[in-house]
Parts: C-alpha cells; sequence; structure tokens
C-alpha cells in the first residue's frame, strides 16, 4: 500500500501582506526509498517569521523559495523506514523537513537530518529552545552583543522564541533585561514566566515620544545591548536611549518583511555613541552551534529554561498560524503538530 | 616687554549653518610660566569637520565647545620658554593648542604636548598624515573595515585628510579603493595623485539612482569596506552595493552637523547583507596611536603617502578658512598658518 503525503506548496508570491491564497494542499505518494535514504514522518512543523522573506523574489540573504515547491521549515519527527545504516525506524530527528507529513531524504548528506535524545528534552523544543531559535538567540546575545553583568539588555519580539532565548540567556549573565512585546498578556508572561525585569507593551505607545519616555523609565542607566528581531520605530526609540559602546544584533526585521519602507531616523547616533551595529543569520555560523545547545539543552533539562508553545493541529492549519505568527497572535514558539 | 596673544574665541552658537559672526578675535597678554609650564608659539593651526559638532551645546561624545573660550584644535608649534625639564626652546612640538597664537601649558600632563622629528616629516605633517586625521583614517580601516587584498573599499571625502589617508593605506594592503569627492578637479587628484583607482564626483549625481548606478560601475564587485565621512545620500547609495559580510567605519556625518535629519533609507540591508556598522573616536583608541602613526610616518618620510594642504595665512583667515573646510573648499588638511 503506497502511502500518501500531504504537502503545502507555495502556490504564488504575495504582494504585500500573504493570505492563505498564496499556499496549496496538494497530496503526493510517498516514493520508495532508495539506498542511503530515510523515511520520517513529521511529529511537528516550525513556523518561522524568516519564511515570510523567502516568499518573496527579492534579493536577500537565502535563495526565494521556489513556486509549486514544498514550503521549507525545520521539522522533528520519527524515522518510520531507513535504507541508511546510521538511521533505523524509531529514531527520533530534527532537519528541515518543511510543510510535509512525511519526507524522504538522502542521510548520508551531512547536517541534513540529525538523531536527537528526548529523554530530558521533549521533542518540539528541538525546534524551539535547543533549535534553531534558541541558537539565533545565543549567537546574537554571546556573539554580538557580548553583554556584560549589570548592562542593560533589551529585546524586541520578547515573548517569541528568539526574544524569550535571548532575555534568559542574559539574566543568566547578570543583565538587566527589558522586553517588548505586543499587549498586556504577553508582557505579563515575559515578566512572570520568562523573568524579565520589566516588558513594555509597544502597542500602548503609539508614538517615538510615547516608547522613547517608556524605556526611559524601564532602563534607567541606559541601553547597552539590543536584540532587533522588529525594526522600525522601535529601532528608532532604543537608538535614543543607547549607551555609548553599544551594540545591536540584527536578527530580524518584521515590519519590513511587506515591502514597506523602514528608515532609520537618526543613523548619526551610530557614530555620536560608537554603537556597534551586525547582522546574523544563524545557519552561517555552524560553528557556534554545539556549545550554544549545550548551554540552552541544559537549561532546558533542568528546568531553568521557560518556553511557551502554540501549537496549530493538522497540516491543513499551518497557512493560518503562519499569517496569524506575522500578525503576533502566537505565544513563544509556532508550531503545527502532525501526528 | 609683555608679548601678545591672539586668540579667537566662540562667541555664540550657530543656529543652523554657522557663520564667521559665530567667532571673535581677541588679544590677551601671554602670562608669565608657572614652574613646569611651557610657552609655544604655534606655527599651524588645524581645522577639522569634528570641531564643527563642538559649537553645538548638544549631547554628542565630547563636551561642547565653551562659549568666550578659546577654539579647541590641534597645533603643531616651537618651544619658545620652558620651565619643564623634558622641554627646551627650539623643541618642535605638537599638542591641542587651540586656534590662538600661543600656548601656555603645564607640560607635566601626560599626552598634552609631544615633541616631533622633522628631519624626514614636515612639521605640518603632524597635523594631517602623521597626527590625527591619519590616525583617523587608519583606525577605521584596519581595526573596522579590516580588508583583505582584492576587497573593493569606498572612502568617502576621499580628497580630505581622513580620505586620503584611508584610500591609501587601503591601497596598501592590494584593495580595489573607489573615492567620493566634490567635483571633477577634486576628483582627479584623488586618482592621479593619491592613486585611488576610481572617483566618483557625487555632485554630478544629484539622486540615489544615479549615484548608486555610479558605485556600480566603480565596484564591479560591489563593496566589502566603507568609510563613512559624510553620512546621508552617500550612504544609501553605497548600502546599495553592499556584499555580504561587507563593514561600514563611521567617522563622520558632516551631512548633520547643521541639525538636518538624516535618516538611513533601508536598515534592513544591515540584516540582508549581515553588515557590519561601527562608530568610533580616534581619541578613545590611543593604544592604536603608536602602531598607526608608525606606518603612516614610515610612508610619508620616504615619500610613498601623499598628501595635499590648504593653508591659510594667520589667525585672522582661520573662521572662513573653517566654513570653508565645511563646504568642502578645501583640498586636503585644512591649516592655518600662523608663522
Amino acid at each position: 500500500m503506497t502511502t500518501m503525503n500531504r504537502q503545502i506548496l507555495l502556490a504564488s508570491r504575495p504582494a504585500g501582506e500573504p493570505s492563505a491564497d498564496n499556499f496549496r494542499l496538494v497530496e503526493t505518494p510517498v516514493p520508495a526509498l532508495q539506498e542511503g535514504q530515510v523515511l520520517v514522518r513529521n511529529h511537528f512543523l516550525s513556523l518561522d517569521p524568516y519564511m515570510r522573506g523567502r516568499m518573496n523574489d527579492s534579493k536577500s540573504y537565502a535563495q526565494p523559495q521556489p513556486l509549486d515547491a514544498v514550503m521549507i521549515g525545520g521539522t522533528v519527527g520519527e524515522v518510520v523506514e531507513s535504507r541508511n545504516a546510521h538511521f533505523q525506524a524509531g529514531d527520533k530527528v530534527v532537519g528541515m523537513g518543511g510543510w510535509q507529513e512525511y519526507l524522504v531524504v538522502d542521510a548520508n548528506q551531512r547536517g541534513v537530518l540529525q538523531k536527537v535524545d528526548t529523554t530530558h528534552i521533549p521533542l518540539s523544543a528541538y525546534l524551539g529552545a535547543v533549535g534553531m531559535p534558541g541558537v539565533t538567540g545565543w549567537y546574537g546575545l554571546v556573539k554580538i552583543i557580548n553583554p556584560k553583568a549589570g548592562e542593560t539588555v533589551v529585546v524586541s519580539a520578547a515573548s517569541g522564541a528568539v526574544g524569550g532565548a535571548v532575555g534568559q540567556l542574559a539574566k543568566v549573565r547578570g543583565c538587566r533585561v527589558v522586553g517588548l512585546a505586543g499587549g498586556p498578556e504577553k508582557c505579563a508572561q515575559v515578566v512572570g514566566e520568562l523573568g524579565f525585569d520589566a516588558c513594555i507593551d509597544y502597542k500602548a505607545h503609539p508614538d517615538l515620544k510615547s516608547l522613547s519616555r517608556a524605556l526611559k523609565e524601564a532602563c534607567p542607566d541606559g541601553i547597552d545591548g539590543y536584540f532587533e528581531n522588529v525594526g522600525g520605530m522601535i529601532l528608532d526609540a532604543v537608538m535614543l536611549r543607547s549607551n555609548a559602546f553599544s551594540r545591536i544584533a540584527f536578527c530580524g526585521m518584521i515590519a519590513g518583511y511587506n515591502g514597506q519602507p523602514i528608515p532609520m531616523a537618526n543613523p548619526s547616533l551610530i557614530l555620536v555613541n560608537r554603537m556597534k551595529l551586525e547582522g546574523f543569520i544563524v545557519s552561517e555560523h555552524m560553528e557556534v552551534w554545539p556549545e550554544a545547545l549545550k548551554e540552552l539543552g541544559t537549561l532546558v533539562a533542568t528546568g531553568k529554561f521557560k518556553y511557551r508553545e502554540t501549537v496549530a493541529q493538522g497540516l491543513a492549519a499551518a497557512p493560518e498560524a503562519f499569517l496569524g505568527l506575522l500578525k503576533g497572535r502566537n505565544f513563544g514558539k509556532q508550531l503545527v503538530k502532525l501526528v
């Protein structure tokens, strides 16, 4: 009996804000395995803001997602069949399985599929705290912001998977940590659950002056490090409160994915405050992953690291869940549960 | 007989563009020397863009220049009288003598006055190529841009003292070097005398599209490093042509000194191209001065480093020369000759 694989393809590129019409659900038979290949049943699919960028056909750090191809994305799952000596049925694995229920992959290619241990760490965490989002937060904080104890670190999208990692890793390093999130509920969680010192509801501050005042209150000693997930007015407000020799790690600029211009109001502050601004893509720094995953894995396994997941049910729910993520409707890591 | 000292004070702070009215020439007697003090006759006064920033009463990296006090500035001169064991009449010295003919200084304070050797290096060069502007160029190029041979480095204000140093030091390191300067005459000098590979007359490119096209032509392999002396549209155009992992050293933003807003059009390029942007003030990095001055001094003494000077005659000419500098009327290092 042939196993059928349901997949979500990119059907068209969005002009501005994406919609469900940009995606198409198809069903195709799973092919027979070739020597070296592994068949994985995906248990969880990761939804991440970077996917919005891939939907465009414009120059960016990565190739655009091809039309009529399976949407890319990280997955965790279980090996159901293997013609590769390094994997056997029952192995729990993490990989880039994409928006589909089954993945057939040549597991001899280095790094495409990795076995993970779920004794102390839940499988889904390998897509969040102990996966790409966690390492993303780790890299920006440790390698770019590189904060000293006592310094103030600000994080936008603080309730997200990356932001939550940045803040908690900064707390471990003795920093004052201030988040920015959308809405009082998220802010309460950022402080109450994740242990940030303060969290600013940016939706309550519609203009630069108001947001800048809120940052001044939350950061009485100024800002030494900023982890940028958003761009736009929040960046401008943070720069106005930045200390001499402060650092900004540019991880995401959600505000710009739909093509609106998002200028930086006052770049001369880079000079005035002798700031360092640096953009990065975590997949280009594979050399730090072992160190980062070791710290993150230990924190999660020992219960010292908190995270939330928002879980959509079934592959067909992926497009709506993704659109919700772009609007900030998720709490913590956005996943799609497939099994 | 008492020696009279002519001085130029900051009489008022400019609202927008400065004018000669902001300065006042006064004459005061030179006081008798105290123990440890040295009397220096200033031979050359250095005029530099940073002085414009000091004239404002706003937050910046340095204290504002006080009103009714002698304008700050670097000077070279000759000791005419000394009550300090380390200096004697006839010594050639460099210091921060300010806009005045004579300087009385407690020479025991570390670093306020340094003897210089004029056997192979002209006295005035210690205000330019072998002084603060040269080290400024060296720091931004070597410590921030850190170019590899074969990379393309772009420099704005290329015919100025700092820009000329950046470009020639980058050529020594095997880079393709492209300058930006105002007018065909300056561009011809930047290529013909200073040895840049190309120079773009930014005045011939009044809009972003045109300037970006000129940069594309001059930098067929993109831009790996940019030394920012100007800000505004040039920065935007350079960012559009920047390669992955490119670096920008922020040294000056002349365009903003008079208070106009100069936004950066597309900061998301920092992320897309994984760029590093860093502002610096050379006086905060005294640890590099010996290494930088050694390289610059050797290049000048052996005739391998070219520079031009624009020399105004007499202290009274300093304000007009300074206003001309801000408008880019100088060629190379702007000096005022006092003796």
